[in-house]
């Protein structure tokens, strides 16, 4: 079907064998039925615009792929597409020091930036359970955040230059690394979150910033929503906050049970908050003392502990960074989702309620990074139903979930992407006018539709 | 021409009085001929809408028009077109604590919502000169910058959330003040820059964040630019930098016979520089003096002061701040240019060399924003020489600049906008591949072309 004559690459640059057809055909989603007709590894951006070249006049579908650890099913072939992946442009080409800027190709893994920068005495700080894996131009493409975005904010924020190729075969270089560029619309930010369906990222230069020198890290058990909320604005007054996760007594049960962890405090409560904290200098820690104390007087937690060596911060961070892992054994029903920071509250009990008069047996583990309105919401599946019954019980869950986040106006996806996933529900977090635009924006940039066709829309 | 019977505004919000359109017409660019048919005065997003559905029936153009503070010529109206004023839109419609968020209509005037902020303990960091006629929405339409961009970046890092009518007439709700929404491509990111041309900005959430308690300012005599160069990367080592700017000793010599202010040091210098660096807490102040004293060590200056009262940081950054008002006299030529930071010393040094070639008798007054790159440039017209024949040199002189900015892959607009006045320039910064980008873009959004046509690129 393809001809691979007009395709200028060397025969070690494309990969049929069928085993690895099944590896690179898929990210960390586990249900897609995976049709992958080769793998493509472009070494230059040149090699990436013969891709698109050859793509279209073939007619052959791609998709653009980096670490393949999404979990939304945007880097997967279920079509016959070929995989293009950017693992072979991995070089990291220049540390510019006195622009604090890294300029790497797409393929580089997250953990490598953040290594080289320290190395360097910078410190790159988006970072997120996959950092080992997923590259930077897919970190991009869904505009990766994770846990310190409360200070740092998403992956958007620290692009300074972008190279990509349009599925017209055009080269952008966007933006230069230039700080202020008042000459129109910035395209960069078409690509960002684009999902590999407006072009293909080659390069990348990022902004680096310090790293803390010192931070500290605090744990509280607190007895409901409203005194997270109030702790978080607390500390947000007078602190400089760089995590504020929350999780409930069930999360952290499964946690201890699954761990052997001891129980941070003598009693239970129904919620915790780990919060770590900027501690450079002294009056950093005064600070924090003093909001840690106002706290406890005005009963917003009920039991709380400053961690007194690094070891005892690593614990505080176990507790809440263990869940997912300890709740893997009970194949929970997982969405990411978010609404606006002072709507948490009333979103989770809103939904508690919903879930409680409907599935009244269920477990359902709350989690998230409260700091930034992104909540994790597991559902496990109980002992007696099958695997089957249990996801065909959960999608009607989700109508009921996606309903909720419309009515909160949040975002079906927090932080994983849409993808095959969430496609079906974009509805609930977009207008139609706003997908209209997004399907004019695909049309200009992808006229024959070849980069990830059928992915966060179909056209 | 215009029938006003089918459009649903009172009387009072349409305004045809000729001395009123001379007003509304222009910006703060003086060299366009005016030919503005009405101004009209939407109080809601409702009237916006009816505006446009108006202007798609009777084709009339509109020109979007916030504060009429911009310098090029984006919110001027030259062929006949109707003004959309969003003066009246000038309403505070909420304060988030816990999300340290203010919504506001489109209409309200940037000086405002920094006082607002700061009366309720939050603080908004984006400034500049024109904070106190300039809109927030014109502020969104232009990303507009400043002095505070080294620390707080520009406009666009504090949006999150934006209503907008595009050109079809569609209300866009954006975002919802989410931090974390990865369901495809950020369209609030479209209109950031696009200066009226894509849609009509009606209401906008920002974020706010705490004011600085204590800064200090520096002052620095310093030979020549690489030296520049080397104190900012020692600050921004070891400091929190606010603001870094520069001045040469032509600029500073303007305002000290403009002001009568005193010479700072006993002697001449090339180059000055001025920082603010944040200074809440003891160390703070020590690492200050700490960096202080180890440019001094390396003659990376060759005179300096700390500001020791907050009247002594003031008239600091009056050698700064004063330095437009004192060369106005001079009918400066100006030019708001940016390059990479780490390009700069390159760039004035080439640049310099091709003026002083070409021009060996001009004054040229170098002066900017070095922390983020952006230049402003303003050649003196020599006393001998009409205004007329002045233009058209500089005309020249235009073409000298743009080729250097686009070898330097520079931006011919930092943050003043392209308007009319950079139009025919455009391509210096962006590729014919983008400017096609941008185009079909504009289709999309505005088919009839009702939108500020002709500004940014001619279709």
């Amino acid at each position: 079907m393809n001809n691979f004559e007009s395709l200028n690459l060397r025969s070690d640059q494309i990969n049929t064998n069928p085993e690895d057809l099944k590896v690179y055909g898929k990210d960390w989603t586990t249900y897609f039925d995976i049709n992958c007709s080769g793998i493509l590894f472009p070494e230059s951006t040149e090699d990436v615009v013969q891709i698109i070249s050859w793509a279209r006049k073939t007619k052959t579908k791609l998709v653009p792929s980096g670490g393949r650890t999404g979990l939304s099913g945007a880097a997967v072939a279920t079509k016959g597409e070929f995989v293009v992946s950017l693992e072979k442009m991995n070089k990291i080409l220049e540390l510019n020091e006195v622009d604090s800027t890294i300029h790497v190709q797409a393929g580089v893994i997250t953990e490598t930036i953040q290594n080289f920068a320290q190395e360097n005495g910078f410190y790159y700080p988006v970072d997120f359970a996959a950092r080992g894996s997923s590259h930077i131009g897919g970190n991009i493409a869904t505009n990766a955040g994770g846990i310190k975005v409360v200070k740092y904010g998403m992956t958007r924020n620290w692009i300074t230059s972008m190279k990509v190729v349009t599925g017209t075969g055009d080269v952008l270089e966007l933006n230069n690394s230039l700080v202020k560029n008042a000459t129109g619309p910035d395209l960069q930010h078409l690509f960002i979150g684009s999902e590999g369906t407006l072009g293909i990222i080659t390069e990348v230069t990022l902004r680096l910033t310090k790293k803390p020198e010192k931070t500290q890290t605090v744990l509280l058990a607190v007895s409901n929503l409203e005194n997270v909320m109030k702790i978080f604005s607390e500390f947000k007054k007078k602190c400089d906050v760089i995590a504020f996760e929350m999780f409930s007594e069930l999360a952290l049960k499964k946690v201890l049970d699954g761990t052997g962890l001891n129980r941070p405090f003598s009693s239970e409560s129904e919620f915790y908050v780990v919060t770590e904290l900027e501690a450079a200098f002294e009056q950093h820690e005064q600070l924090i003392h003093s909001v840690f104390e106002t706290i406890f007087e005005n009963n917003y937690c009920t039991d709380g502990l400053i961690a007194q060596s690094e070891q005892q911060a690593k614990t505080f961070w176990r507790y809440r960074e263990d869940i997912s892992e300890n709740l893997a054994r009970y194949s929970p029903y997982k969405n990411d989702i978010s609404v606006r920071i002072s709507k948490v509250p009333a979103f989770i009990k809103s939904l508690d309620q919903v879930l409680k008069a409907n599935y009244p047996d269920w477990d359902v583990v709350w989690f998230g990074h409260i700091g930034d309105g992104n909540l994790h919401i597991n559902i496990l599946r109980p002992k007696d139903m099958t695997k089957e019954n249990f996801v065909k019980e959960c999608q009607k869950v989700d109508a009921l979930l996606f309903q909720k986040i419309k009515d909160f106006k949040g975002s079906i996806s927090a932080e994983h992407g849409v993808g095959l996933t969430k496609k079906p529900f974009l509805n609930y977090s977009r207008s139609v006018a706003e997908i209209e635009i997004l399907k004019s924006i695909k049309k200009a940039l992808d006229p024959d539709s070849i980069l990830n066709p059928g992915k966060i829309f179909d056209l």
